[in-house]
């Protein structure tokens, strides 16, 4: 073992975020549910450590594609009295190493941002998949940073500037829809669920929620839900009633979401087959529909997979290191 | 979450190296079997991912002490194929975290070296725990990294200068006698392990074999064996009829010396009971014992625990960060 080192590239927040643009992450993270689909990621089950005092967690995912130069390591920590204490609730980092000698390439200090922009992009990409061809407004249960994110990501994706948020608390959602409003897009808060469902037709469900904020009975035909908290076990989101009259369901990965995601909660009540699912990276990729008619309710259940972790730091590696060149500047309106 | 970001520390292997000595380490991972042994180490199991082409791997370890300020994940490289291109075979990092609030603390980048120095203070620790009263010589089977490690530090633990060294190759160990002479050791080199155990009292094997080293035949009562090779499945080093004529068997963690240390080829042969060991942990803590009589053949099985990598990770990062003070200078000659 030698003694000579070169110096360990650390990139801050500041400089990865100005490394992406969103197209980029969209083009990355589509490619990751492709290749997931097909087998072509190695993801080992990822590393969990628990914290009772203080609460918090830390979970480390990592893996790598088939044949790709990197391999990746997430160490996402949440600490949920931190904001308490005026600290930041996300910490962690992500670690790229390279896959033919295993020298450290670089250590992204992301603060969370990475898994929080990888997850928008899923969402988008899920909204996108299984839309009906006319989207009246885009609605986002939940008020939180991720609804926030959903919001940014996946109105334009539908090419809409619609979005109605229903908060658990109002002036939360107000606060949120004043934000979005300061974007550009045309946001509005509503009070109850029926009220969301009656006006969007498109909807993306981000809370932390344990029991069904969703039922099955507001759900009017040609509506196609994205469900993205139920990603551990214990939560969930969507009435399980729902997957009954669901006429597709889509799954980021079809094991996690048999176990913990909101098809699981169907699946387990008897009111889904384990095996009527479809993986949301054949959507992606053309084999398989998201949609068959304008009027099918279609659900897409997303569990974050690590694949999407290994596409998105890759991608800011490259980006970072200068070993593709930097985004076209002209994509302005990409930037995160 | 916010962008204010405070710098990463990144420590290099050169800091690393000038802020511990060696009588911290074996202060803090002879803490560590202790505790250990006390049930007071969480660690999940390790993650691993394997590469084919080129060969290489990579493991994960992490945990922490279940009071500590601290939990620690290590990520250490092996690839196999780097020597031949000029490059390092170890690779890796060990990152420091805070356990009340999950900020990042610090990034080790210790190319390898805390693994080894843990492993040869582990070694240390356990051939002084079943060290009979008079050693003879100390003997090493292994002529590598690992077995320069264990002669520059098991030989003054047990207060010898005596040191026989059996390789392989015979090139190979008398390159290593020459440099362990260097360092003031009383080195000499042997060519057969009949040779090596009738010279010396206290053996360490430190060899990558698959298959057995040490036949029990060449053993004679009063011999202490510390096998440190077997550290996975399918890895081998001693004669399982060994640990039938063993009075004591001191495994580090009982049940991955029963897995996949040379403890378990015994096992699995029925050739010694599976509780038939002692910890070695509450040997250092003056709970059991590691040697009875003078003719006792002893053996300490290590496959290495995780609370090695917390200890000597958190040791580093008080003396990096100056939360604890500086070693003692007046100990040069703990000097790593």
């Amino acid at each position: 073992m030698s003694s000579v080192q070169t110096k360990l590239p650390v990139f801050d927040l500041d400089q990865i975020r100005a490394s992406l643009v969103r197209d980029d992450i969209l083009a990355a993270v589509r490619e990751a549910f492709v290749r997931h689909a097909r087998g072509e990621v190695v993801s080992p089950v990822p590393g969990q450590l628990l914290f009772n005092d203080p609460p918090g967690d830390c979970h480390i995912k990592y893996g790598r594609f088939h044949d790709g130069p990197t391999f990746v390591v997430k160490i996402a920590m949440g600490f949920y009295e931190n904001a308490a204490l005026g600290l930041p609730v996300n910490n962690g980092l992500v670690a790229v190493f390279d896959a033919r000698t295993g020298a450290t390439l670089a250590i992204l200090q992301d603060a969370g941002w990475l898994t929080s922009w990888r997850t928008a992009a899923a969402g988008a990409l899920a909204a996108v998949a299984g839309a009906p061809a006319v989207v009246t407004s885009l609605g986002i249960v939940g008020a939180g940073h991720q609804a926030e994110n959903q919001a940014r990501w996946v109105a334009p994706a539908l090419g809409t500037q619609r979005v109605a948020i229903l908060g658990r608390y109002r002036d939360k959602a107000d606060r949120l829809v004043g934000k979005l409003r300061g974007t550009g897009l045309d946001a509005m808060a509503v009070d109850t669920v029926e009220e969301l469902f009656g006006a969007c037709n498109v909807v993306v469900t981000c809370t932390p929620s344990s029991t069904v904020v969703v039922p099955a009975s507001v759900v009017r035909p040609g509506t196609h839900i994205v469900g993205l908290g139920a990603d551990s076990p214990g939560k969930q989101e969507l009435d399980p009633a729902l997957f009954s009259k669901a006429d597709v369901i889509m799954t980021d990965d079809h094991d996690q979401c048999v176990d913990h995601g909101d098809f699981s909660h169907a699946v387990r009540l008897g009111l889904a087959k384990s095996d009527t699912d479809v993986s949301l990276g054949a959507v992606l990729a053309g084999l398989q529909v998201g949609r068959r008619r304008d009027d099918d309710i279609t659900i897409a259940d997303l569990t974050g997979i690590a694949a999407q972790d290994i596409a998105i730091a890759t991608l800011a590696w490259e980006r970072l290191s200068g070993r593709i060149g930097a985004s076209d500047p002209t994509r302005s309106t990409g930037k995160l």
